[in-house]
This record gives structure tokens, C-alpha cells and sequence, in this order.
């Protein structure tokens, strides 16, 4: 039996703040966990809330939390869309709506608003702090035309 | 008659973020909207978010939240707790837990999560983003001695 490779081949470098949002969101729409926590910085650092939760600190509570929300399996994609980004040197903020549409064709639920912060590690931009909070139905189309959809 | 001032006496210089943030903290608990405005970033850049709010995005957005809340008057201590930091050059990012407690003794509504991002500004550093949502009972209990307060 060979040994596992040291590093997952999910653990891509991201040049830029939005590969690395794009990543995030393609494994929060796969509910794959190693592809999500690949993008995340692996110090105590990171902080992630969820909609209505408390606040997670460091790489193993945040991995805790996802291994939970991705354990009932992808069913939806996600659409991330209003982008609003400001970007410095080492430290990138973008905030943005996220839709989930699900596949068997129920309506949407209200859309999340998230604050999604990147940081710029030796290892390319990964994602440092995710804070998602719910939001009052119709604020996506308010904003409609003022952004731009990612994917 | 002689003219206002060309700026207010509020509009301080503020050397550090937290210096900032104990300014938006203290403009909140005395529910002073010329203070609160001076410690945001004047453009268009700057986020706010309220608890189940939508997002709003630029200074007057903002100022005209901000004096809706304040319409009612000061009558609370703002408690600021377990803040966790990060800093860059030019931005900084703090989350805290902010507990209000009411003067006329009854007991302080559930405490919420803001993410506060800090940008260095030729006027020194002001807040451009400030996203805030209700967290469940009990979380700084659990939290406790693993950050400090403020004030």
C-alpha cells in the first residue's frame, strides 16, 4: 500500500482574492470538505460564523462545522452574486449574497449575506473569515445592477 | 452670526484601530450620529450591515441607518468583549461580541457578533465595514477568557 500524498491535491494556490472566493464557493456547492478546507488559513486566526451562530475560532472548530453542513450532501448550487470587494495589499474583503437554488426545483430560500475576508499567505490567498448572516427577502433584487454574478 | 466649523470637533484622527473602535463604540452607546459618521470611510466603499438587515453600501446609506437607530436616544452601556484581531498594513479586522445593557436594569438582550473592518486612511483609521448578527444564548459564557474588554 502506498502512503497518501502529504498534501490533498485539492490544496490549489490562488493567485487572487476571487480564484480563491470561487474555490470556496465551488466546494460549499460540492459539500466537499477537503476542497473547503484547502482555501481556509490553518492558524487560529480563522473565524467563520455561520447564519444565527456563534463564532467559530480556528482551523479544527471551522472544519468541525462544515463536516456538518456538507454531511447531508450537495443538492443545490449556489449562486453568488452582488459582489462588493476591496482589495489591499495582503488583506482582501468582498462581500456578497449567496443563493441557494435547489436541484429539485423548490424555490430558493431567502438569500445569506456574507462578509468573505482573504488574506495573502506563502501559500497564495486563502479565505480567513467568513461571516454569513440571513437577510430580508427581496434585497438581492434592490441591488440588482449595482454588482456582478460570479458563477 | 458666525460661521459652523468646516469640519466637526468630533471628526478626530485616529492613530490605531482600536482607538477607532472605541470611538464607533462610544458614538453608539451615546447614540451620536456626528460622531458615529466621523469614524466611517467617506465613500462609496463603505459596508454596513445590521442584524437581519440587508447590506447597505455607501456613506449616506449608512448615515441614514445609523439616525433611525439613534432616534430613540442614548439608554444603554455598550459592552465590547472577546475581540479577536487581525492587522495589516492597511486594513484590520476585529470581531466582537457587543452586549447592550439597558440603564433601567432589566436584563441585556442576546449579545451580537460584528465583523469590523478598519481601513488606514490619510485621516487615519476609519471603519469601512461593519456586519452584525444575533448570536445564540450563551456564547460569550463560552467564549470568556479567550479575549478581553474593552470598555
Amino acid at each position: 500500500m502506498s502512503k497518501p500524498p502529504a498534501k490533498p491535491s485539492t490544496r490549489k494556490i490562488h493567485a487572487s482574492p476571487e480564484e480563491a472566493e470561487a474555490a470556496f464557493y465551488d466546494a460549499f456547492e460540492r459539500c466537499d470538505l477537503a476542497a473547503m478546507m484547502a482555501i481556509w488559513v490553518s492558524d487560529k486566526h480563522a473565524v467563520c460564523i455561520h447564519p444565527g451562530g456563534p463564532r467559530l475560532a480556528g482551523f479544527e472548530a471551522i472544519r468541525a462545522s462544515w463536516s456538518e453542513i456538507f454531511a447531508g450532501g450537495p443538492g443545490f448550487k449556489m449562486k453568488v452574486s452582488e459582489v462588493r470587494a476591496m482589495t489591499g495589499q495582503t488583506l482582501a474583503i468582498r462581500t456578497v449574497y449567496e443563493t441557494l437554488i435547489p436541484d429539485n426545483g423548490e424555490p430558493p430560500p431567502a438569500p445569506i449575506l456574507a462578509t468573505n475576508i482573504f488574506a495573502l499567505t506563502p501559500a497564495g490567498w486563502r479565505i480567513a473569515l467568513h461571516h454569513a448572516s440571513s437577510s430580508p427577502p427581496g434585497t438581492v433584487a434592490e441591488e440588482q445592477g449595482t454588482g456582478r454574478v460570479l458563477h
